[in-house]
């Protein structure tokens, strides 16, 4: 029987990623479909608003990464057990999505100089600010980035603390014990490790 | 009795407004603490990630105004009645969000003539692209945004429509009759339209 999900982003890792993982660590069968750079173009205008990554499921489309993960986590239990901690988790996925905001700038510039400049400006002001409150955190809730356990918020985290990496070519989390500790315990899950070894290759 | 719950935002509509209707909506009591310009240095360092709005309730303390609606939401029954519907409204919700945000540079911007390229710019590529997909969808959907049916995703619509308005000086959904009756719609609840009468004043 094909997949009942069929899952569809740039073919990079990107804000496609974290969905891929919670199918992966669900267990999900899902069609994961890959469109290159070059032809996104005419891809683009059969998206509801013209980006990815989109989820089709029975007949219906949806787009929005955020809004995708938090159905998937809810398929397989990386949620709150009751609404204010699915408030804490949520919070939380938005503080690493207005981090991950910050990188775009950064990437778009072609002009080295000023490339070096903005990344100057994204190791003090926005890793120096958020990323000491996280670890603090993470240190507080055994390990995790809330609630004291696994949840979808730990599974962005992974995803966008690697771009941190690449943008910068620097070991960001390397100051961050707990941080890194995240990282590492979403990567060392069966399903996702295996994934990792497997999934196609990609500089980002 | 003082209210469970105390929401802490500037002394303006902004991010904050649309859980401030939700409040209002659900006759859910609550704090409303607004922090003047002047005095944010001071109150920066006592939010979770120097930004508000901020909810604190039960001795706990959360930040992120799409979060707090989600939760708001769920308590004023402006959600999804199944995992699928809670994912459109998110999606629409972020693609509400997607729009304010190209707000933000031209609020930023001083320079007159800067501000006038950026804000031809808005109106042809961002609300020509997003308005007229937004608007075939409210006609499809009984005149809301989603669903056929009120949800919260209306209400983040109408206090972000209003900074269309306020950022162009213009009537922004003047040509689409379905979006504006969303917007129409929700001020016209019993309960917001009368907070609208009594909330303080401020000019965004």
């Amino acid at each position: 029987m094909a997949p009942q999900y069929k899952f569809t982003y740039l073919d990079t890792r990107g804000l496609g990623e974290m969905c891929r993982y919670l199918f992966k660590y669900g267990g999900i069968d899902f069609e994961d479909v890959r469109i290159k750079r070059e032809n996104w173009p005419q891809h683009k205008d059969k998206t509801p608003f013209g980006v990815v990554p989109i989820l089709e499921y029975n007949g219906k489309v949806v787009g929005q990464s955020l809004a995708i993960a938090r159905y998937l986590a809810k398929k397989v239990k990386l949620v709150g057990d009751n609404d204010w901690e699915s408030l804490e988790i949520d919070a939380t996925a938005d503080t690493i999505n207005d981090i991950r905001i910050k990188l775009i700038p950064i990437i778009m510039e072609q002009d080295t100089t000023k490339k070096q400049a903005l990344l100057e400006t994204l190791k003090k002001d926005t890793f120096g600010y958020y990323l000491p409150r996280l670890e603090a955190g993470a240190q507080k809730n055994n390990g995790y980035l809330v609630l004291g356990r696994l949840t979808w918020a730990d599974f962005y985290f992974s995803t966008v603390s690697t771009m941190f990496d690449i943008v910068t070519g620097e070991d960001i989390l390397g100051s961050y014990p707990n941080l890194k500790g995240v990282r590492d315990k979403v990567h060392a899950l069966p399903a996702i490790k295996k994934w990792i070894e497997v999934r196609p290759k990609s500089d980002f």
